[in-house]
């Protein structure tokens, strides 16, 4: 399938220049592109290929449209312009409606026939599978669970819990979603299990990595709203609450109760303590830790750049000899360094 | 199910404020609360919620009984009597004996009539699995894996390398017990592999949450006592030795051979060097490194909380230059401030 | 299977101190070995175990062979030879070819009759499997999948987004590879999603831990090259390249399109930022935050140590009053200590 570049931008509303005429058939980087190639400026990292790429056309913006040195489609926004054309050219697969003879599907569950389900899949009592619907090989959908329509859950998701997922949303391979979630009571030396009740709901849109976990609450649901979009690895605990919109990169730990609001993005690896709240539009950067509650929208960072080996010892060694450091520092403002008695 | 105040009072000797023939049915929130509803107090953050709760009762403390304005069933330990009563109230689920038409049991695996082994899971050669055990759907259980009585594993658990699980044990989704250490020698440019012959021994009432990976040991095994508790996501090496009762947040990382001692409790993203050994009764507060073994019981922390951000950059570049900042101050000491030559 | 020592020295270029006729039949470590085990002395924290050993023999460096109370088998890198003796003692199990019956294998996929299929695997449209490969119980290979000659792929592995491996792979449970990207686009308020469009390269040799997650490209491929080892939970960001035989410890994760080359070494739960380029035999120490590119061979660290929490804290204060020490000691240096307005 190839599209003119006068098509793309009618359908995308670019300025374009160059010829109409010319057709693309698949997107390429910058460096690696050729003929027939839609490549992009998005990042400035990159600019530096522009010069010598070979696409047929590149997405950008007006600022940087005449560093193109092949045709550009003009965008106030080429990387969303790019991803939108690269769905158009590179539609993705489709799955053939069905239930595959290897699933396994509770005779309780409803699966409509516009649903698609993949080898290996297990489907439990009660389950609800929305229209045109993708389960793909090896998932195994819990008693109870609900799935909404046009949904993609890839091989080996996970969901229990009578969990609930909304439209549209997209699981990757590993995902575990409602599982019991950490809640132990100290007694008697030992710990006694405090049941988990709750559940998972899961808004419209939703995309979640590989190996990511959400536990179902304790009491009430753990809730992710529509938009979200959660990256590989990322632990949810029980009666978290995610915003819309909200962006959140791989290795993140969210620990129980806490409420994140919308728009925020939270970098790869942070770390948020329990029973926090942290607002709307906040921005934390990778591998901080979020330690109390944030009420101002803002840019929050918490990690210190490793240095080489040597010159970090040092500095470790300065950072726990601060006390004497500040000690040093009172006693010379006293006037009596050299002489610790005086 | 229903339970009367009364009833529950002399079942879990609690005192009891109020009408003994009052009847709850399930468990809420303080604010999610409402007639037949049963909650409680414990996390004095949510004290504010007691006043306008609507619940039948509240399980609370002697010291915060009068502030209920409801029934109230006073403990000691009311988060562990709100577990019990939650239990009773909520038996969970049970799962019918016997073996799905879709599970792959090896002729040599022994599994008694009482278990119960779900769709599409598989149990190898010479697999042990105890009475009225669950083994939920895709489960993945190895040859020469033993499981003990009254387990529960949840959909999607893969236990290999000949582990031995304890009574009791549970296990969430997409756990892996058993997989090979981490074990390379540097050899001739390029890494042999050290082969891992040893196992995974688990003792009872051991609970691991989800897509938390357990080793096998390199020559003999890694080992995880009675009652401890495993959140999601932790990484446990090859021959980590976990003492009975301790407690691991979500997220945390084991190195291997690092001996961890009874009743520790380690917060959320910890990560602990190997060969370690770090006694009884330590309490690691999250996002530390544990770099040293720890030979006294206490708290011990390593993580800075996040600040909004031009203020984190500022502090970094302090730190980075404290080298400098200690040389200011020796030669303040010295008196030569201002003439660097003197 | 026993071994004469004689016959080990001979066979892996050892000088034998003592009886050849003895025998081995196991390994064993220093403490737990016994008659016709074999131990080994490489880590020099297990020194103090030498003495008192019952192993019949010890591979050992020739600096500690006097230390031992028994036979020794001397080797200049005596792991590296004690892990290939081990694999001659310890073969690990063998696989048998052919495709178990609840395997399900798309017809159009390729299968020789050398490979072993394990209960309940998927294969699906296209997939190549290499010759002797074995594909565990439960494994996902997804359509296009292709898979090299002598990989072992263990229970519960799921490979899509075409992905291509190379030989002698091993893959470990739970392990994600192919799995979409995090690529969303900001746009009128939520996030347009990128297509994933390119795949994953991993070259020969490589071993992947328990449920690393290793994402395909946006465009183009994440790429592994040969000899490098994974451990667990490890993230692999769209687009990253790792090159031949660097070694990366459990819980680290790469943001994308980050570049590391050959024979590094990264500690465990260490985080790197995107876009970065680390160039050839950097090592970086446990829980480092890598934010610039690195240019330098050589050792880089960025953690610190736990402490006492009330000395940490202390320190903690301490660090975020860095502005305020710095200012005092410039105004010390002024000579106006003690009379801020002069």
């Amino acid at each position: 399938m190839s599209f003119a570049l006068g098509e793309l931008a009618v359908r995308f509303g670019c300025e374009l220049r160059g010829d109409p005429e010319l057709r693309v058939e698949r997107v390429a980087t910058l460096a690696g592109a050729g003929p027939g190639d839609l490549g992009f400026l998005a990042n400035p990292l990159y600019r530096g290929q522009l010069a010598a790429t070979r696409a047929t056309v590149v997405v950008i913006d007006a600022a940087n449209a005449a560093l193109s040195p092949v045709a550009a489609l003009i965008s106030a926004n080429p990387y969303a312009t790019y991803a939108r054309m690269a769905s158009l050219l590179h539609p993705g697969p489709t799955f053939p409606a069905g239930v595959h003879s290897s699933a396994v599907i509770d005779p309780s569950a409803s699966v409509p026939a516009s649903a698609s389900i993949g080898a290996a899949a297990v489907i439990g009592a009660g389950a609800l599978v929305g229209e045109r619907t993708r389960i793909g090989p090896g998932c195994l959908i819990g008693d109870g669970v609900s799935i909404g329509a046009d949904c993609l859950l890839h091989s080996g998701v996970t969901v229990i819990g009578a969990a609930q997922l909304g439209e549209r949303v997209r699981i990757n391979p590993g995902v575990v979603i409602g599982s019991d979630g950490f809640g132990f009571a100290a007694d008697a030396g030992g710990w006694t299990k405090v049941p988990q009740l709750g559940s998972v709901r899961i808004g419209a849109d939703v995309e979640i990595g590989a190996n990511t976990t959400i536990d179902r609450g304790a009491i009430g649901d753990t809730v992710i709203e529509a938009g979200a979009k959660l990256d590989n690895q990322i632990q949810v605990a029980h009666n978290v609450y995610i915003g819309a919109h909200t962006v959140i990169a791989a290795c993140v730990g969210i620990s129980g109760s806490t409420r994140i609001g919308a728009r925020c993005m939270i970098g790869g690896a942070v770390g948020i303590v329990g029973h926090l709240d942290i607002c709307d539009d906040v921005m934390v950067t990778g591998m901080s830790m979020v330690a109390h509650s944030i009420s101002e929208p803002g840019v929050y960072s918490g990690g210190i750049p490793a240095e080489p080996a040597p010159l970090w010892r040092r500095l470790v060694g300065r950072f726990k000899r601060l006390d004497g450091l500040a000690e040093r520092v009172r006693r010379l403002e006293r006037g009596n360094n050299g002489d610790p008695n005086r």
